[in-house]
Order: C-alpha cells, then sequence, then structure tokens
C-alpha cells in the first residue's frame, strides 16, 4: 500500500486503528496503542464516552446549522483538534509535514509538540490552521525561553504545556513489545538542550522522586513561564478541579483535561467523567479542552455537552497518518467533522452554542 | 425453502431472525439488522427492555382476559402493530402485499410507508386490519398533499409522520457491507416526486446542514399538514418529553416514541427508558405508541406497563417475511400475541387495562 | 456408571449437573435445565445469589452449634427441603423412592409432587423425614379433596398448592429439544382424574384465557380448599408482598417465594430480591420458605438471613439422582448441609436464628 | 530454567503469576491460586480494586518524596510487608529462607507463618527488616505460648494471630487438583505440639461445630494471649468493623483486615471494600493492615488512600519465589515500590501522610 491512497473499506475513525495494527512493526504500534499499567483508564476512556446518551430534538430548523466555534479568539471550523503526538516520522516518511498539510486541508488546528520529528519552523510553514506549540518542559528555565521564542517567531499562537507526564508511567505493553525510538528518529527541537547535571544516589534515596522528578515542572515554573511570553498558556494534563482552578489563578488562559490518552498514570479518571466538575469549577468562560478517546462525532457532541470548547484528536491521527499519510489524516478528519454535522441535525442543534448539558439523556 | 413454509423449528420471534441471515444475501440482512454507529443504541434497545422485569400477581380470575385494546378510536386486538418497514419486496417477492395479508389474517394493523415498494392503494386492498399510512415528509409541499390525499381515498384511517431521519444516520455496517437498493426495487409511491432543486455549497457550507437538512421538516410544515386533512396525524421518532408536548399542542394526535431502531442517531437513549417521562409529560389519555427491539411477549407487556397504548415491531415482520413469506409474518404475529397472553396470564393481568407500572418489579 | 456409585469427582452441587449432562438424554436434560422465554430469570436466580455477601465475624464460640431449626411446628435437621419435582422416574428407575430414602438417610424434608411418578402412598412409606405433599389444583374441586385426603391418611404433615403455573409458560429450551415425556411415564396420581369438559373457542376467544386458565384456582378456591383440611396449608409460588399478605389472611400458614426455577413467567424476579419486602409484609413469625438458584451452603445462609425460614432445592436433587440415584442424592445433600455449617462457623453464626439481615455485607 | 535468574519478560507483578503456572506442578499452583468455593470473594478481590480511582494533583514539588512510613513504632521503607505464606519449600527449595533474604535486601517487612517450612529462629537469622510472627492460634494454651516465647528470643517485634480460618473453607478448586501436601514438607514449628484430644461424635453433632471448630480460639484465648506476652498483638482476618473495635478494646494493637485472599469463606466482601468503615470504627491511630488481591504500586496507594497503614502480598511471593528464588521475591517487590513511587510522583504525593481518601475519585 502506497501511503497516500485511502484504503476504500476506511468508513470511520477506528478503521484506521485496524489498518494501523496491520502496517505498522508491532512494536510501534503497541507503542502508540498501549497505556498505562494495566489499561484500566485507557479502556475506561471509551467505556465512559459510549455511556453517555443523547437526547435529540426533533423539527428544528439547522439549516443555518455549523460546526464553527472560537476559542481563545480564534475562529475554528469546528470544535477539534490535532492533539501534540511525538515523533511523527516513526509512522509516515514525511511525519508531521504530512500532518500540518491535513490540517491545512481541513482547516483544523495543530497543537505541534516538542518531541515532533520536524523542526517547529518547518511544520509551521506547512501550516494555515490554527497552529498552538505543545512544550515539554525542560530542566534549564533558559532552554525553555528559548523554545517558546522560536514559537513565538515562527507564527504559534498559543502555548501548551503538559504536566502530566513528568514520568512515563509504567508502559508495560510497550515494554514487552521491546519499543525503541528507531534509528534516525530524534527530537530535533531538542538538539541544543544543554546537558542535564548527572545524578548520583544514596541508598535512602528514590531514582523517581530524586531522580526523574527533579526534572519535573512545578506551579512555581508555569507561572514564571506565563510572564515571559505574549501567547496565552495552556495546561495540558488535568484531571481536577483544583488545580484547573489553580492553573487560572496563575494566569493560564485554558486548560486541557486530559490523562494523556491513559499513557501515563493508570487507574485514573477519564477526563469526559471530570469534565463537568471542572467546567463548574473554572466558570463558563475558561477555555477548557479535553482528549481521550475521541473516535466519533457523537464523542465531540458529548464532549461539548459536558462543558469542553473543542476536543483534542490523538491515535487517530497517527494511525490515519501511517495507513495513508496526509490523505488519510484529511479524511479521517473529514468523517469526524461529518459525523459531528450528522450527530447535531439529528439532535437538533444548529451551533456549537446549542449544545449543552439539557442535550443528554441521564440513565436513572 | 419455499418462502411460505414455516420451518418446524420457529420458536420465538428472534428464531425468525437467525434464519433470516441464512436466506437473505449478506449486504440485505445487514442493511436490516443494522444499527448506526457503533450499534450502541441498537443493543440498548434490547438491553433496556431485558433489564425491566414484571411483578406477577397469583390466583386472580383472568377468565375474561382479553387482549384488546381502543388506539385512536379504533378497537384493536392486541396493542401490537406492524412497524413501517421500506421495500419489502428486497426480501420477498410479494413484499408488503404478503405482509399485509399477515396482519389481516391476525387481524394485526400495519404502516404502510412512503417507500412501500407497493402501491398504497394495492396495499389497502389486502389489509383488513387498522392501516395506516407512513409520511416521510418531502420538500415540496403539494407533493405530500397528493400522498396524503391518496392514503385517504383508500382508506387509511391515520397518517403517521416519521421526524428522526431528515438523515439516514452513519450506517457503518451497510456500508461494510456494500448494501445498495437492488435493481428493479424502488419507491413507487414516490415516482412522480417533482425533481428536487440542485444544491451548490460554499467552502463554509456542510452537505449536512445546508444540504441535506434543507429537505427536512420543521414543526411549522407538520402544523400546517395536520391542518390540510382530517386523518389523526402522529408524529413518529420523539425521545425527548418536550417535544411529545409541542407535537400534542401542535394538534398531532399521538407520538410513536422511537429511536428508529437505533438506526439514525447512535448513543441515544431506547425508546422504553424515555417512555415514563414522555407518559408523564403528555397525560394518561394521549396516544403513545413506542418501538425498538419488541421481540417477547414480555416486551408488550413492559411497554404497556410504561405507558405504551400500543407497540411496533419493525424487523421481526421483515426477516419472518424473508423466511416464509405472508405465513412467516402472521406466524410471528401469533407467537407475539400468544405470549402477550401468556404473560398477562401469569402475572395475573386479564386486560390492558390492568397493566400499569405497579406491575413491574424495581431492583433497588 | 451404575446409577448408584458416587463419581469421585464430585465436590460441589454444581457437580451434579455437569455430570447429569452426560448421563441424560438431550431433550430431558434440557427439559429439567431450561427455564422460560429467554431464561433471564433463570440466570437471575443465579447471579442475585452471587450478589449477596455474607459479612462474617470472627472469635464466637460456636461449639454448640447446630443447623437445627423449627419450620411450621416441626423440628427440622437444617433449613433445607427438597422442593417437589415431577416424575422423577424419568432421571432414575427407581425416581421418588429413591429421592426419599436419601432424604430419610440425611433427615431432609421432602415435598412430593402431585405428578410424582410414584403413589403418594408408596413415597410416604419410604420416607421418615419431614414429609409435605404439593397439590397442582385440579379443576374439579372433588378430586382435589381425594388427594388431600390420600395425603392426610399416608402421613403428610403440610399441604402445598402451586399457584405459579396454571400455564406452562413459553419454554423454548424443552421445545427446542423436542421434549415429551417419555413413554411409561405418568402421573400416577392423577390416574382417576374425572375427564375435563371440552373446550370449543369463538374466533375472539383465546386458547390461553378462556382455555387454559380456566382450569386455574383462585382465591376463593384456596381459601376453600384450607377450609377443608386440617393440614397446614402453604402456597407456593409468590413473589408479590400483597399476594404473600392475602395468603396470610386466607388462612394458609406459609408461602414458598419462588419462580418456579425461572421455568414460568420470565423476566420476574428472583425469590430472593423480593424475599426481604415479603418478609416486612408479612411479620417475624410467619412462614416462608424460597427457592430458586441454591447451590451452596452460602446461599442458603443468604436466603435465611434475608428472611426464609428455609429453603427448597429443585434440579439439583433431580441431577444427583440422574447421575447416583439414592446415594447421589444423599450426597449431595450432605455436601449442602456441611457448606451450611461451614459458612456459618466462619461466618460466626452457631444458630440459625443468630442468621440475620445484619449478617450480610451491603456494597455501597 | 534455574531458579535464581529473573527471565526477562516479567515487567509487572503479574507476569510472576503467569510464570508461576508454567513451572509448578499443576496441583501446588492450583492450591496457591485457588479460593473458597465458586472464588466470587478472589474475583472480587481484585475487581474491587481495579474500581477505585486515583484522583492526580499536578506540578506540586516531590522531590523531598518517600514511601517511608512507621508502622507499630518501627520505620519500615514502605507500606509493604510480606503476607505470611505458609510452607514455601513447596515451591522453592530453600523456601522461607530465601523470601527472608529477598525481604532483607530489599528492607521489606516479613511476616513468619506458623507453618513454615523452615524454624522461626533459622528464618529470623537470615532476616534484616522487620520480622513478625504470625500464629495460628493451638488447642493447647501452653504450646502457644512455648511458639510465643520462641518469636519472642528470635527477635521477632510483633505477633499476629490469624482469626478466620479455623476451618479451611470449602477449596474445591485444590480438591479437584488433588492437591496435597508434598513429601518431606511438614510444620516443623509445630514439630512437638501435644496430641489433639480424639474426637467421636454422636449422630446430632457435626464435625464443623462440634469438631473443628472445637480447636478455635475465641476473643477470650486472644485476650489471655495479650496478656502473655510484651510484643504487640495484631489480629488478622477481620472484616466487620465490630470486630475490630473488639479487637482494639482488649488490647490489640493492630487488625489486618483480610478476607485470607478469598480462601476460606467465599462471598465476603474484600479487605479493600470495608477498609474505609473499619478506620472510621478504629480511629485514625490505630494500626491498621489490610491484603487481598495487591498486584500494583496503584493498588498499593490505594489501600493507604483508604486507611491502611500499610498493606501485605500474599500470592504474589510465593510465585515469583516459585520462578527465579530469593532474586525473584527481591525483583517483585522492587516492582512494587517502584510502581508506587511512581503513582505517588504522578499523583502529587510527596509522603504517605500525603494521601487521603481525598487523593481518589469518586464516580458518580
Ligand atoms: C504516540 C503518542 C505520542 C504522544 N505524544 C505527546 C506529546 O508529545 N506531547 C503531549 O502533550 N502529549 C502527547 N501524547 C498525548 C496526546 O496529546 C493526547 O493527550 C492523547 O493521545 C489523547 O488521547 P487519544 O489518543 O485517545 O485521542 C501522545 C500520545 C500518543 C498516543
Ligand atoms: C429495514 C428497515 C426499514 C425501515 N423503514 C422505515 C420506514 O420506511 N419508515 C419509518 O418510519 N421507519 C422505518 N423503519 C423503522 C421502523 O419503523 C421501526 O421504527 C424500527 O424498526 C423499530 O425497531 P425494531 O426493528 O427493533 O422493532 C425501518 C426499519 C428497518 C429495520
Ligand atoms: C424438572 C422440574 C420439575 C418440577 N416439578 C414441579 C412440580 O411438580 N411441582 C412444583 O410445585 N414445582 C415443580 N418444580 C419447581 C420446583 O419445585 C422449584 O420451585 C424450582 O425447581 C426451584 O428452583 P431450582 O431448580 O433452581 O432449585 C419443578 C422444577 C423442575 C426443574
Ligand atoms: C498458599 C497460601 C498460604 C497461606 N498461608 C497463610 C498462613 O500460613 N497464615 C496466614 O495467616 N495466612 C496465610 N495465607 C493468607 C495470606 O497471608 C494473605 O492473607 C493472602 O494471601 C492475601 O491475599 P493475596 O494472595 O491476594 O495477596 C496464605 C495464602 C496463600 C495463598
Amino acid at each position: 500500500m502506497t501511503a497516500s491512497t485511502i484504503p476504500n473499506d476506511v468508513l470511520c475513525v477506528a478503521d484506521y486503528q485496524r489498518l494501523a495494527k496491520e502496517v505498522l512493526p508491532h512494536s510501534i504500534y503497541e507503542y502508540i496503542y498501549g497505556g498505562g499499567g494495566d489499561e484500566l483508564t485507557l479502556k475506561q476512556n471509551h467505556s465512559a464516552l459510549n455511556a453517555i446518551q443523547l437526547w435529540p430534538r426533533v423539527l428544528n430548523d439547522v439549516t443555518q446549522g455549523t460546526t464553527a466555534t472560537t476559542v481563545l479568539g480564534e475562529l475554528w471550523r469546528s470544535p477539534i483538534m490535532l492533539a501534540p503526538v511525538a515523533f511523527q516520522t516513526m509512522v509516515h516518511q514525511e511525519g508531521e509535514i504530512a500532518t500540518a498539510r491535513a490540517a491545512s486541508a481541513l482547516d483544523v488546528g495543530m497543537m505541534v509538540s516538542t518531541l515532533a520529528s520536524h523542526s517547529i519552523e518547518g511544520i509551521s510553514e506547512c501550516l494555515s490552521s490554527p497552529k498552538w506549540f505543545q512544550l515539554y518542559w525542560q530542566l534549564d528555565r533558559g532552554f525553555n525561553l528559548e523554545l517558546v521564542r522560536r514559537a513565538e517567531q515562527s507564527g504559534y499562537t498559543a502555548l501548551v504545556v503538559t504536566v502530566d507526564s513528568a514520568i512515563h508511567g509504567i508502559r508495560n505493553r510497550a515494554q514487552r513489545a521491546h519499543f525503541t525510538l528507531p534509528e534516525g528518529i530524534t527530537a530535533i527541537n531538542l538538539a541544543n538542550r544543554p546537558p542535564l547535571p548527572s545524578n548520583s544516589f544514596t541508598p535512602d534515596q528514590s531514582i523517581v522522586f530524586q531522580g526523574m522528578m527533579s526534572e519535573a515542572p512545578t506551579w512555581e515554573d508555569i507561572a514564571w513561564l506565563i510572564k515571559q511570553t505574549e501567547l496565552p498558556v495552556v495546561v495540558k494534563g488535568i484531571l481536577h478541579p483544583s488545580d484547573a482552578i489553580k492553573a487560572k489563578s496563575i494566569g493560564a488562559k485554558g486548560v486541557v483535561v486530559s490523562n494523556h490518552g491513559g499513557r501515563t498514570l493508570d487507574c485514573v479518571p477519564s477526563a469526559i467523567e471530570v469534565l463537568p466538575d471542572i467546567r463548574q469549577a473554572v466558570g463558563e468562560s475558561f477555555t477548557l479542552l479535553m482528549d481521550g478517546g475521541i473516535q466519533r462525532g457523537t464523542d465531540v457532541f458529548k464532549a461539548v455537552a459536558l462543558g469542553a470548547n473543542a476536543v483534542l484528536i490523538g491515535r487517530p491521527q497517527i494511525y490515519a497518518l501511517a495507513v495513508a499519510g496526509a490523505a488519510g489524516v484529511a479524511h479521517m478528519l473529514r468523517i469526524l467533522r461529518e459525523e459531528l454535522e450528522v450527530a447535531m441535525a439529528l439532535a437538533g442543534a444548529a451551533t456549537i452554542e446549542d449544545i449543552s448539558p439539557v442535550s443528554l439523556y441521564k440513565r436513572r
């Protein structure tokens, strides 16, 4: 299969997963698909979405309908954005470049990862839709600034700091498949990163607490970062209302409610479950995105109904990229938007603002 | 198998599904069986019914028992009617004619679909039991009137407007089976329909909202229609109490609580779940039918207990038709009525009026 | 296998079911095992028991422990009795005679069915433990009296009238297995029954309501029967508190809370679920038995904790009889009593009176 | 496989179970793995843990983090201890000696069973981490004292009396696998036990109540024991708050909330379910351990959040011992501690004291 033809049995987003499993090397597929620990949270991401029900209304006039919506002051074509996903050349030779082209074609925004396998600048050039930069905090404050400046200069309009994965978590599935980063795939944007101080531990010390976590950011780091840039800063990876409130109070302009696709700590709730509490905590006008398990237009509808301004799409973009390159990603995004339109039309909602908690049926 | 002998291992309604799967071409079976999206609603239609429990009473005298009931002023032999199911010649050469004969033989009413593969008039001639006409709204108001007049003139006693399927929904199963209408099967009753205006879209526009939904009816259309005919109008495809109230307020005489057999929007509740709320909303004397997943006499009992005046039978009629023609449909209907009688007798209910919410056991 | 040796891999009651499936003809096994309709109630009988949890207490002195208990004034060795099960020669040549010998050996009471394949008198002769007679009401009042007199004269100490199965229910599994009563197996105790009046129906009439149910007893019949005998009368097959209250009010001395092993009406609650409500309705001192799904000593414990004075064992007796004759039934009953003793000992309950709702843990 | 190399596909605790199943004789594996009755409680031990969710907090500084905690006045490296598991030479020639060495290497405490296959003293010599002695009460009070004195003299710092298994329970799985103690494996520490009085029973008596339970301890025995020693006494095998209160009131210094790994009475709640009630009953400062189903660092986190001071690890130690001897047990314990550290770090908890009920998300 040449990686730019869409196989004709792809009818829904999940079909790309099935096919990606066939085309990708086992260890890479397992790395992408897998979650933390026993993958209870990974499963929960889907089952929690599935358990939610739409309560449709009939005979409304929706001929003026549109999925357009405004997020952090930007007009988006739909409440859908591509999540930051690292090292995309691992699954397709053009990697993030192909993804950016697809995003542009469909007018869907893209969050570009610190761990992209193309340069921030290069990706930006191919990206005409909303472009946000996702920062993995680096121990050296100055180097973070360097990355931020590059993002500012190459036209990114928001900064997303991911805070839920200071440690990878227990990724047994990826380990079991003996996953390692394929040769030649590197974090090209971190090439100039100052070397880390070498660590040594006393017997009482822990490589987790005194080791890895010593590189992790704290609230102070984020507060500092917010002061260094004009870009709106969004905190990605929050599940607790108190943390959302805290993020807002230090000047963050938004939060991505997320459990990192179930990839870090297992046994945590899915974003969709905690979303209503977080919306209530931060108030109506604060920007909330969410991700985890979105695969259907109805999933997008549910997330919006429960308080999200928009959703992020993680794994599906990488499955589609693996299967059919830019064409695949674009196709996947088109399926999703059309499914959302169908859901809105059949549920009697003409606009994103028409979707609210009242649009959902609560089982009793 | 000649399509008019009842195979001797058919003991219950579900047996017809099993056999239909064997006799029908794969793509046709998949089209009939399938639901929208991930078929969560399709499964829920059955599981929600199964979760309900009867609370039987013993030693009541039921020797005067009967399933007879009055619906919209008509005396019915039982609270069971055939749902509108399109294109029945697709599964059996006689199609709706055979179904009508079976309905007549068992004295069960039939809702004839706009998309019948026989003429409204032809079906009516073979139908001696209650006959209602199901209208799929057509863009041209005048053409709707033509259809209504034909229904009036050929003896239909009620008009059912289906409002939940302006768009087909995301029918991945049917697509995956490459379903298309077999050659020669046409919507014969729409033969004279004025051509649709040709649509063209700006890049911002959506083929869903600005395209398909521009042909969909609105509350105003239904209100207009109600004024054009003496026939009682019933609105089919409502799941929300507010919509039921609205239908009543504009002069509809009844509502079919239905999710279209889980075939349009996925992730919506089953009719049986929302039925009690809708009954409460519209009051005791308004006519409510329901459908979705009815396969056992106990299912009919449950629907009646939760507020339905009668239930519709969708897929089972078409499975029975496929397997054994008119004899199959009649047999299927007889099984269902007898099972209802057994359920009533063993639950101590002599009449349909004896069945109420109190007849059900609520798990705690 | 000679039907009197206990296979050495029988460790628990359920093992007899597994082996019975092997030794019995398919259609007979299916008849015994099967339930009504889709067997939802049959499954629920087990799952409802399994969902209940014991809350054990430790370090109590139980060295004076005993399972003995008093039921309707009789001292029983344990709160366990054999349920009435028809036509036992169908699975073992000695039939009820073997069962009676086993019951006697283990000092367990037996309810002898109207449909026994041995005479009431013959069974009584082999039965030294509590013996109760189960009556299936017969259309002719006088013939019921004849049966009662025979029971009185041959030493039965209580009369159990089964009221939940005027109609067999929809037994698709037995039908599918083409079950019919094997040649030579007859309802010997009904040999002299006066012939039934021949029925004929008008087209409007129902063979359920105007046919079968015309032979069913009503509350008046039971009230009449109670006045005809000195024996305490127990009503078997009640699931609703109001019916239990009614039974008590007309002079019944006890009730068997039962859904007939899930064999008549499907979709009804299990006895264990409704038991607490019924106990509350009839008060502390009224005799309540229950049956349905009892397979473990812990099941007996649970039933007692929720208000039963004793439980009945249906299918297991017939499986054990099929596999190993009298020895099998005795063995099955010994397993059950020992398991009950172990449950009581480990839960810190020395006597049946020590078991109460407080002995159960309620999940939250 | 030589029993001291760690197979390289062991990534988590459960992997040891999988491999143990391969290396152990069937009957021994079944004995270890198995639970009582239908193993409902055994399954519940895992599913109840899995149903609990962590509610992570982000951006906390955890660089001073540690799993260290104080239990009964002892400083432990983590809230993890090895549960008493009998007859360890059954799975590995060095048995408890290897386990003790592993425990010492990882600085994890060990509860040594009365039924150890090495002498109390011998094990103690190899054990440098916390060592507690688990007593199975013996009929002869004096002999209990002898055991206690030996424990005191060889350096054990606490006494654990197991009270939930006066009877083995109904272990059908072990029976079905024909498990018997392999030749040469003996309860070496009970070698000098005075012979039991020979029992004989009248027909009315029960080998459960009048037999086995006559050797079981009562509250009086435990109260007496507490007075005989300076060692703190912990009661193992309590599930009911009232029993925990009672234990505390007679002077016990702690309780192990446990259902004995689901091995004695089936159908009882899991320890994790009853833990919050028991914590509430005994107050904040009383020592509570728990066991049953702990396999992940997140499980330890959950137990601590719900009120446990520490958890015990039963089966995993014996699986790891069987697969890779001392190295296996040490490796298993290291996995568990590291997973706990990762869970704490990702949940924002720097210390064991930071973990509380508030750290958990409650589904709604
Ligand atoms: C292979 C892979 C790589 C990822 N890389 C990043 C990353 O570099 N930065 C980041 O913030 N999140 C990363 N994520 C998390 C995603 O942004 C997103 O939160 C998650 O995938 C959403 O769940 P979904 O995959 O179910 O849509 C990654 C996820 C996957 C599957
Ligand atoms: C093959 C098929 C064709 C249908 N055609 C129509 C139709 O023409 N008009 C309509 O209102 N509903 C139509 N329906 C929906 C049914 O009337 C009914 O609402 C649904 O099938 C009930 O669910 P059940 O199949 O579980 O009984 C159709 C359903 C099926 C399965
Ligand atoms: C094969 C069979 C025959 C039965 N015959 C009778 C009967 O003659 N009279 C009666 O009252 N109940 C009869 N029952 C019902 C039992 O008495 C009892 O209510 C039921 O079997 C209890 O459920 P269990 O089988 O799960 O223990 C029968 C049940 C079975 C399985
Ligand atoms: C093979 C085996 C032997 C055991 N022996 C003892 C024992 O000698 N004393 C005791 O108090 N508990 C004993 N237990 C129970 C454990 O101490 C512990 O309560 C239980 O195994 C915890 O559950 P887990 O196996 O799921 O971790 C034993 C458990 C197993 C599996």
